[in-house]
């Protein structure tokens, strides 16, 4: 089968030309060319908010540009693996990616940032930052060392700290607990004496059930019901400091999305927009009836303790502080971000939480 | 000036089966034909983030078809005012509005739960029943019965309770106090011994100062700002439980709608979701420094107090079951916005509201 079929780029600079130059005149064959890419989702589709955000991408831009523009969607591992995603759009094997940023902080630790900071920005406050506090200048900046453009491509909310075998009530608790939690969380909580542990998702469940490791953070409760943690793990902690938000992205090489018509390149953008503001609304409609039955199936609740965060929340200053001083780039984000953060806290705190505070003790008042 | 350029709608059908029937040929002159609409914003240029998501979503328009889709924006009063603007749209004298559904409560209460419901969903939880727990399919419904089709287009958030010249500190308090409330929370209010009233925004400032009145509710710092009322009456009281969040619509004539080709209809969808991420990410973006502002030009902060809450939540109850005796849309729309948010708040009050909390708490101990 013939998946991939370039536009060359002289067509495609004559393309963006005749589009810029017709306005008002009847539309032409060279306005609207076909044009095929291949996309790489950083997902499988059994996590199936993350896999089809990549699915209702391709559709918008398909419907946008009347079937002419196709992006074909591939799951991770078909083409390339999570992991070699990144590399993938960088050196243009395909187009485009639908990917966490966090999973290249091995290349650079600013990748983290654009993805979720520890004790940052939650999910209404990242998109403030993105789109009306600076951050996508920010991004884009960052994204071009690399060959790369970037857009908000959804977000799963504050996920949860993860399944314990254990309850952990103190920081003595957390010492030499080999935990499953990659980048900036796992160096937060080494400082506590955690042994993060990395481990393809494959490998958790047994892991977990062996006692190889102790403890696993994953997302939230529509995606970690789906894997099974309860049964071997049933300790079910909250917040995922380390994710009060996780923002993904749609990361485009730059020179294809240059060669693109600006029509195309706005209704990639559009359907980016879709894209953010459908998956953050699957995953809080779906996570209640997750919560619900994992409870049903043995999860016990727990809250860390306020000792846990506040050591939690000493460690990260302590390795954002080590990270600035190597990271140019790490310094002039997370200065952007945590200004930001400090400011919207003084908003959310007065009308938002107030009126959450007051409809969650308004509901926990009835029975349920 | 020529502002208005209806394409027949002969033709546009003949554009709309010939949309469906080239794709992947060539591009032809019927595919993209010119076409020109009036939108009749419920703002006033003056609310810059109100006004401008119709400005953002004419552009977005005409960008993903490459100029030839022009929708000219005109502010409140320019072709209709904000009360006529609905039947603006339903007998066609504009192609589409950009409103507050509740401003029609008077043609129907349901129109005023698409908006906002008293102690109903907050912003994220109203975006999530709307895009994925059964909300749009009612609103289709509903709104098809005047012609209309209808499409989230931004949020102002979690509203302030508003201004008032004196403290308010219990139900007792409340009694006979003249407070401009429109819609469904002035209904409840009144039974609490408000009198709500009704005045339009230009004689909001001098019945305030006056004396004419007691209170007001307007929207929330940074739109509140600019009407100045911190001056005569500096109570400002949170949160606006009438409004736990306040989602607008982009309202289109029904007829006109269908006959746009099939990709100017998904332009239409895009670029509202554009919007509908947009404005919430402005507004969370600088409320917080008008808060700031408002504060330094000697507003005091008051929580409403948990007798006043209780008080209201009890008041809503009973005007919900009212107006539901008697109207079965209205019936059948808030049975589901309150089955979606006792469901919500199971899962908000676990990881979101935890992450807020500490995120809060730990604010307040720096210095600020």
């Amino acid at each position: 089968m013939k998946r991939r079929q370039f536009l060359s780029a002289a067509t495609a600079g004559a393309a963006a030309a005749a589009a810029t130059s017709v306005i008002a005149k009847p539309a032409i064959a060279q306005n609207a060319p076909t044009i095929k890419w291949r996309l790489s989702s950083a997902f499988q589709p059994s996590l199936d908010i993350l896999w089809s955000a990549s699915e209702l991408f391709a559709k918008v831009v398909s419907d946008l540009t009347d079937g002419k523009f196709q992006i074909q969607t591939f799951p991770a591992g078909e083409i390339v693996g999570t992991a070699q995603a990144l590399d993938a759009a960088i050196n243009g094997t395909v187009e485009i990616i639908h990917t966490a940023s966090y999973y290249y902080v091995g290349k650079d630790p600013t990748f983290s940032l654009f993805t979720a900071q520890p004790f940052g920005l939650n999910t209404r406050q990242l998109n403030a930052w993105i789109l009306a506090g600076g951050g996508q200048e920010l991004a884009d900046n960052f994204f071009k060392k690399f060959g790369l453009v970037a857009f908000p491509g959804g977000n799963t909310g504050t996920q949860m700290g993860g399944w314990f075998r254990k309850e952990i009530k103190t920081v003595e608790d957390l010492k030499g607990l080999k935990m499953r939690i990659p980048g900036l969380g796992g160096e937060i909580l080494s400082k506590l004496g955690v042994l993060p542990q990395q481990i393809p998702p494959a490998d958790i469940y047994p892991s977990l059930e062996r006692g190889t490791i102790d403890a696993v953070e994953f997302v939230g409760p529509y995606d970690d019901e789906k894997l099974g943690f309860v049964k071997v793990a049933p300790f079910y902690y909250y917040p995922g400091w380390w994710e009060g938000s996780a923002g993904l992205h749609f990361m485009i090489n730059d020179k294809k999305f240059a060669e693109l018509p600006k029509t195309y390149q706005d209704a990639v953008k559009a359907a980016a927009a879709v894209v953010n503001q459908d998956m953050i609304a699957k995953y809080d409609a779906r996570n209640p009836g997750a919560l619900r039955r994992l409870l049903g199936s043995g999860a016990t609740l727990r809250a860390f303790s306020q000792e846990i965060m506040e050591a939690s929340y000493k460690a990260s200053q302590e390795v954002f502080a080590e990270i600035s001083a190597k990271n140019e780039d790490f310094k002039k984000v997370i200065e952007s971000t945590t200004a930001f953060r400090n400011e919207e806290y003084l908003w959310f705190q007065v009308a938002e939480y107030s009126y959450d505070n007051f409809m969650i003790r308004q509901r926990r008042t009835k029975s349920d």
